[in-house]
């Protein structure tokens, strides 16, 4: 008996037979046309879709990366009721030193000798009173400043408030300094250093490209068109290219992202792996739905007062915090996806007879003749000659 | 001479040539039937599984993610030796911001006035002493809290331990207060403000959905039945979420995790893509191997004497550190992907010929007709009318 | 008529026939053994390539990750004009917490006592002048410490410098001490808890082991040789293993990257999946284009004068960031990808034939002899009986 595509014996047999297919082969420009077309569309497929423009013969990794930060520039700010004070970068840099992300703090609200003691709350419906029945000791909620003590005192000499046990006197940051404080801000200088590591395919490099030297750095400013790769950037110019004003965001406060893209295709030279920078706002300006606008934050610095008691300074920081974002993706050929998409391609290539044996016997005028050679018909009940001639 | 189906000559021809099968039709239920199921389970397969469950048919890409968190509430404190004090977010949150994590102080053990002068060490194996002999100036180990200077003291009326240059009087963190101090803290609330990108799909989005309007924010606080959306958390909640009582983590501290999901089908409406809230536990309560458990650092406040010495407050401060953990991939209709998953499925229809055949050769009552008919054997050896004959 | 591959009618014959491939089984050792070897390599790569090597069968997710870090140890340092000091974690440890990344100071510059006053500028080509022309009141660049005030004043007996308004005495930062004055540093160690989670498989671990017991994490430290699982690092070890030397990088700072590998194969036991643990230098330490070069930044702790005034003392800390970058892929085996790969390499095993046609049909002797009866070729003008016996 004959052997099936899988199995056979005697196994040699396998090895020494080769099985192809016998074929019909119609002259005709019609369906030889269609077919070839077809073939071609798909191979063209491959080729230009999958390999060049979607590259799915690579492999690809994301980014590690390791940033630094360094600001640069000083501020004159006329504080109330404190005068004027520069900032340098000890001052305005909070925390002193962050890893993806620096704070410029821009505009503040300072509360100066606060002492642990008690104090009229600020008044607001749910803490104003007429008597101390109105205020209930130990109250304290979410909003609150403080602890009620119970008491009813004078706020002012209009409104009376319940007393609250906590830092006194109280922030009052109904008015914020306007323009911003620090509006000098814009001028400051930050010096990016990043350095990224695709570790499947062991490959690093860092933002400082290997053809800049010292001296450009020491005095180059990032600028699109002039300078693309410079790691030093204005203030000022990361908030404009990101469509913002600088004086407009100093006041309340926001984030600004700086990405930096290392979208990379490693099968090309190294110099042409070099990072995309952009710029924008994180936060949402001025939604309809806006809680919290802007971007602030509070810290105190502590002092003892000559009586050996805590004393602070509250400081309601107004500024801008950046967050270096560093993303991107490399690509290396690589065998795997390589074969996937062709061979995927490939399968496709099966489908074209479908359709031309479809054309060539439904639309062309012998198709009974073709069909006739094409197919040999057997019944089950039928007995051998039967079929053998009406092949013929 | 014929063309193989790569090559052929005259070129011309490949074009208008079209080369079909010969194929044998065997009317059989049996086979009939088997193919086709076989058939249909491929491409049911690729349907139902590739395309509608894995989404075959999308490329992705990872979350690119901003985070900003705004902590309220005030909580009354009575520490050791220093009587009652008010704690805001300036005294409890530590550094007063946080990029994608931030600090919730809940208990601390503070040792006020320490100066660089020297005192006995605290009594351990290491440090206990008889006499100056026991103790060789200079000395330290990555556990001394400072530097011998070879004199043995009185640590107590019963102990003598080596003398240490170090910030003295050394801090004593045997007795750890129970209930926390700060136990109000599980009132506090945090506003979570995070804005996501997609870059591949230039999508963005913020977890301040657009439908949720000012008023609502300003009282809502999350609820996954009732609040789902309301981006403000009771720290209270958070824990509870994770199975965890608040109160006890407050004593030791820990480390929660606030995960954000933007898992999202882009081919779906933007108002699907939301974010799914999930609270646990990120580091271990009590494993057996348990080494510096909870979550705990120090840090000093400094101040100077009136003699302008250095004096600091040194601070152990346990609590709870959130981490805002922001993943997921968004998926969106791509070619490549598509035409790779079916084309993989449809080379597997080729598979189905193999198995029919090899039943309707093996199994057939009348398999010997129809592989006579099947196949035609060549050898190499015989003369051409032998095996044309060898066929019928 | 007869039906096409794709339409039937009647439909129901689609059910009930089976279509099976005529082939000539051509007896030839050659093109039989060309023909299997081909496929053998075929199937060769997609189990032993794809499979075994690439793992193609597996769908991949990336790593959440949660870490905190403690560093302990003490080092007693001189201060120039401030004499010895101890210093421990809550001195050289800024921020005294860090998510992912801690500092440890290693050297310093202290200038004591400023006050927001006026002083002459450090002399530099800009700041040196002659008479108070030289000097304009209110400039001040990014590199100048504070806002000139229009007067020209002796920096020293030599050289005269523009007045600035400023944090007065400015600091000198020209001379650096050298060792550093921490340089005890490298003895310190430090505990990395890392906990790691797979989302998509719901997969977590975290860096102590089980197998590990207090005991022995109280006493162990890290050694690539004899104590591999041991999450105590000496810091003079972490920067020895990346090839540098410590007292260098302690004098100007740098930034050292602990990596930590979490690529698990997920299919096999948990067991098997634990941290690789890898040290590298993330700044370049001397590139010929080196712009502030090691790691360092400015902060200042704040005092109030007797007379209420701020005073400040700056730090300008030179020190080594240890970032902790968690990263990883798991894999874990899935029909989608395994289907995908098989898929595509079945489709090449298409390509043999051709393959073994071409052979077969060139290069046999007996070529013409086997086409004449794989090929049957019908041209649109024949006449039916023509073709017929064309192919017999």
């Amino acid at each position: 008996m004959a052997p099936g595509k899988g199995c056979c014996s005697p196994l040699s047999d396998c090895f020494f037979e080769y099985e192809s297919a016998k074929v019909i082969v119609i002259r005709s420009k019609c369906v030889g046309l269609i077919n070839r077309l077809i073939q071609a569309s798909i191979v063209g497929y491959v080729i230009g879709y999958v390999c060049v423009i979607q590259q799915g013969y690579q492999e690809t990794d994301s980014v590690i990366s390791s940033v630094t930060t360094k600001v640069k520039g000083t501020a004159l700010a006329k504080i109330p009721n404190l005068g004027e004070q520069v900032f340098d970068v000890a001052d305005y840099i909070i925390p002193p030193q962050g890893e993806n992300s620096f704070f410029v703090l821009t505009n503040l609200i300072v509360t100066q000798n606060q002492t642990q003691s008690t104090c009229p709350e600020l008044p607001n419906p749910s803490t104003i009173c007429t008597s101390d029945s109105d205020c209930t000791a130990g109250f304290k909620d979410v909003r609150s400043n403080g602890i009620q003590t119970g008491k009813c005192m004078n706020y002012s000499d209009t409104v009376k408030t319940c007393e609250v046990r906590a830092w006194c006197d109280l922030e009052i940051d109904t008015y914020l300094p306007k323009p911003a404080l620090l509006r000098d801000a814009e001028e400051f200088t930050v010096l990016i250093k990043n350095s990224i590591r695709y570790p499947k395919f062991s490959f690093q490099k860092r933002n400082i490209l290997p053809h800049i030297n010292s001296s450009y750095l020491k005095q180059c400013t990032f600028n699109r068109q002039t300078d693309p790769d410079c790691p030093i950037f204005r203030l000022k110019d990361i908030v404009a290219e990101a469509k913002e004003d600088f004086q407009d965001m100093a006041v309340y406060g926001g984030v600004m992202g700086i990405l930096i893209d290392w979208t990379c295709d490693l099968d090309m030279s190294e110099h042409k792996c070099i990072p995309k920078y952009s710029f924008r706002r994180l936060d949402n300006k001025n939604p309809q739905n806006n809680v919290a606008p802007g971007y602030n934050f509070r810290f105190a610095k502590y002092y003892k007062d000559c009586d050996d008691s805590d004393i602070r300074t509250l400081f309601k920081a107004y500024g801008i915090r950046f967050d270096v974002i560093v993303f991107g993706k490399a690509g290396k050929f690589n065998m795997v996806p390589t074969l996937v998409n062709i061979g995927a391609a490939l399968s496709f290539l099966s489908l074209v007879n479908a359709v031309s044996d479809w054309v060539a016997l439904t639309f062309l005028p012998k198709r009974k003749y073709y069909s006739k050679h094409k197919y040999t018909y057997l019944d089950e009940d039928d007995d051998m000659e039967g079929t053998v001639y009406g092949t013929q």
